[in-house]
């Protein structure tokens, strides 16, 4: 068995607390792999208390019990954010994303990973405490931040469709208004994609009049769960009465000047509950 | 400016680079933000090369030059692999996961951070050594285990979109006869997605006869890209003779026995070229 000096066992306990966040190891499980006493594991873990501390990436929990063990909570830096959302509204306010029905093409910023990933964990403090079991969104453009969001929580993501599927098997089909469309559509689920009495927290990457939240709320209680959370990317201000009340949204569609190239779009840093 | 002695730079500078795989970082970055000279940022790399190594989770890589640094590039364990595909074709195979019309339930697994994020680290190794620019998927249930590709590789993800969509601003639409169904369908993608000259990497969860990854390669073709890799999560035997020559998959669907509720798989990981 490979020997592993302080340092190196600091160095690789990190890598894997940090690479699986929200996923508790037990002392033993580090104290078999690195073949030392448990004494040991606890000083690396209280050096690497310190670490993430200063470096301000989150939190290393220690759990007490029978399941208990350690784990990683990271969470976004107050002044990283800050600065991220203000830099993709400049980004996304380019003229040259207007697309004519008061769109905004964000493709290229929804299919990132290296920001995407710092939306997910946004999403993921903001809404950690509420035991969530499953992250819930509807294809297509919402999938990548919520999936990143159900990384950092370590829970499963639904996909909810937006055709009925024959190769899904049975589904539960719910007809819903499209805020952005007007025109009544159909979202579909497997029926066992979700265990009944489960929290779920919804993600999307665009409200507008709420329709089609409402519609994966209306979907959450035939499966029997429980909506706890919804987070939006970007939300339009109008209409300012939506159909979905609680939502956390990061970014603020206030309005499109199609004719003199301007898209105004407001952070919604402040109203973020984490910091 | 807070001080950190060895053992905690070890511990911060393997969390940086292991959570943003792929990406460069000059040995400037860390001597400013740990406020000591570069040899001692040259000595805790030496150690970080070694716990690495020890661990068997990729490789530190020093990139010399002006534009030179350090990056990680996770790779996935041998041992680790083969458990991995022996482990979803045992849970794969459950006869309740079997659907009329010959398709399997995927979901719960496609959709599951853990377990998709080693898939990606297959992918990201299989096709690391042809400089791909972006990883390109079709939706809807591939674009998990794509952007998990695209994460590790540090690129953009490309969805390609089944439906014509008025959100997205000029399109170059594609059509093709989906392999499943038999039905001429059209995919589309916005014309500003890709730049020209990109080498692109498929990643799709499904693959039957092989007309979904050819309508993809004539897209790129329309996009002057070329298409350097295709990843297949899990694709059929029959038709042994597919519309597609070169593709990788992890896991071969032999046949599925509806009668007796059986479904044959076979998991390719001998045919993995990264081992």
């Amino acid at each position: 068995m490979e020997q592993y000096r302080r340092n190196e066992r600091i160095g690789a306990i990190m890598y894997i607390l940090t690479s699986r966040p929200n996923e508790i190891f037990t002392y033993n499980y580090f104290s078999e792999m690195f073949n030392v006493k448990k004494p040991s594991i606890s000083g690396d873990i209280s050096i690497m208390k310190g670490i993430v501390k200063k470096l301000d990436i989150g939190k290393i929990e220690t759990i007490s019990g029978a399941s208990g063990g350690v784990k990683f909570l990271p969470k976004s830096r107050k002044d990283e954010t800050k600065e991220l959302l203000e830099n993709l509204c400049k980004k996304l306010s380019h003229s040259k994303r207007i697309i004519p029905g008061g769109f905004i093409y964000t493709m290229d910023i929804l299919y990132t990973p290296s920001i995407i990933r710092n939306i997910g964990k946004i999403f993921a403090n903001e809404f950690i405490h509420k035991e969530i079991d499953y992250v819930v969104t509807v294809e297509t453009k919402g999938i990548p931040i919520a999936l990143m969001t159900a990384d950092i929580l370590n829970v499963p993501l639904i996909v909810i469709r937006k055709n009925i599927k024959i190769t899904e098997g049975p589904t539960v089909n719910i007809n819903y208004v499209s805020g952005s469309t007007r025109a009544i559509q159909t979202m579909s689920l497997s029926k066992k994609a979700i265990r009944e009495n489960s929290k779920v927290l919804i993600i999307d990457d665009f409200m507008k009049a709420g329709g089609t939240v409402k519609g994966i709320n209306e979907m959450m209680y035939e499966f029997g769960a429980q909506v706890v959370g919804v987070g939006i990317f970007l939300s339009t201000k109008n209409p300012e009465k939506k159909l979905v009340k609680d939502y956390t949204s990061l970014i603020e569609l206030e309005g499109i000047d199609e004719q003199n190239g301007k898209i105004y779009l407001n952070s919604k840093f402040e109203s973020l509950g984490q910091f």
